[in-house]
């Protein structure tokens, strides 16, 4: 396994194993692995000849008052799970390799960006979608891997894939959970063994919202309010959103049936999680 | 040569042109080709193994006042011209094909979309970059040629292509002319004869610039004042921009140091026209 920081080295790379005619899988990552991305790349591994992981904490995806400067970081165990998964090649550029002084391009959409965590994080889904835009531009892989606990990403990146016609497969991947039910993130690193135990809340709200849905509500708003009665019952946690939205279009629904995005965001302390689920 | 309606198409002949080692370039147009697009055709059929041809008359980067219906199309011709060029494939997709209902996804910058042509048409960069970001995914060409005529044009698309990472070479191509100066342009055929006569003051208004720059007139102020006049002189014309401004910034610039690009655009009648040269 390859470390490369050049956009030229992945380039070089990925065209030898074209010419080959070896597919390439890609994991897009910001690194501090864990066992959800680690899914990811056993996916990607499991389904293409060769497999590219990026990381890169992208700082055009963070807003002003975000945890850019303390978001986790440590390439030596990611490098170490990377090769240990099968990866191939890892993609690990410093910013000013992506980001040139007089950088002013960006990729944005009209839809899907506004509700859920683009409310609370207005201009981070143009710092995904953009970043999102050069690395496919630079690996070129026929499947990208990404985690449904970040389920708006998912649904964003799946539109402008289709919308911009780039020619890869996006593929979501189920989210992976603590034995506990806390779902996998690399900010679960910020919590304290309080918060920890705290942050459980996010899990046993959403099966508190299937077990309503289990016994047959619909009413979207009755689901919520006792999904948001469930957090606010634990101290530690303040609810950023909780909502009921249409899988595909991201809208409100007021009853649940078609697919609808169960997904909620807690702050647990200063830490911000998400969770959610989507409806049978 | 073939004319494709649908992207899968286009895919699937450029794949096979790729398994079989052969490089693609690429004339992206919106038809009604001229010996301009001509140009680009016979540059693109001598640098490339195979080249394709666009023509898509792009919605998303009309105003709504402007001239979207009424612009020239003829497939015919055009098809005509195209393989007498020795171009291997048209693409020609419908606005459904290229716009699905839900769309909504878009490509934009922050720098060089403001001056010049952006002023005067707010969302027209946007839609350029967004079809040939498409156009390029579509068709993954190695090399794309582009004119000089449209100078912003060129110069956001070059910045676009090297912030997103764009595997393609863009390359710019002289602005081809009438005999009598007029640069070639679909927008042309709008001219009455008498119009046509008075849109030699584009022409004639540049030379003059050249003129004051070959005697050592360095104040762009005084540049853009002497063009203005010749063009007022004109009583068919009316000025939509006089501007000289650094050619790669496109920032305006003060004084003629480094490459500065020379642009205008002018109506005559109700017709739109646009000309421009770089310093050396």
């Amino acid at each position: 396994m390859k470390i490369a920081a050049t956009v030229e080295e992945i380039r070089s790379a990925v065209k030898a194993w074209k010419k080959e005619g070896l597919s390439v899988g890609f994991v897009p990552t910001m690194g501090y692995l864990h066992e959800g991305h680690q899914s990811l790349m056993q996916k990607a591994v499991s389904e293409n000849d060769r497999v590219v992981v990026s990381i890169f904490v992208n700082p055009m995806q963070f807003g002003p008052s975000e945890d850019l400067e303390s978001y986790p970081r440590d390439l030596e165990k990611d490098a170490t799970l990377c090769e240990a998964s099968g990866v191939d090649l890892i993609f690990h550029p410093e910013p000013k390799e992506m980001y040139h002084p007089d950088f002013s391009s960006f990729v944005d959409m009209h839809s899907l960006t506004d509700s859920l965590c683009g409310k609370s994080r207005p201009a981070h889904f143009r710092g995904v979608c953009t970043v999102v835009t050069k690395l496919f531009n630079i690996v070129q892989p026929d499947r990208a891997y990404f985690g449904q606990k970040d389920a708006q990403q998912l649904a964003v990146i799946q539109q402008m894939v289709r919308d911009l016609n780039m020619d890869v497969t996006v593929i979501g991947c189920p989210i992976i959970r603590e034995a506990d039910g806390l779902a996998k993130s690399s900010r679960n690193s910020y919590l304290s063994a309080d918060e920890r135990k705290a942050a459980l809340v996010l899990s046993r709200a959403l099966e508190v919202a299937k077990q309503l849905l289990a016994n047959g509500e619909r009413d979207a708003a009755k689901i919520r309010n006792t999904v948001s009665e469930t957090i606010q019952a634990e101290s530690m946690a303040k609810i950023d959103y909780v909502e009921l939205v249409d899988a595909r279009t991201l809208q409100q629904v007021d009853s649940v049936e078609r697919p609808v995005l169960v997904a909620l965001a807690v702050y647990i302390g200063k830490t911000r999680l998400i969770d959610n689920f989507i409806t049978e």
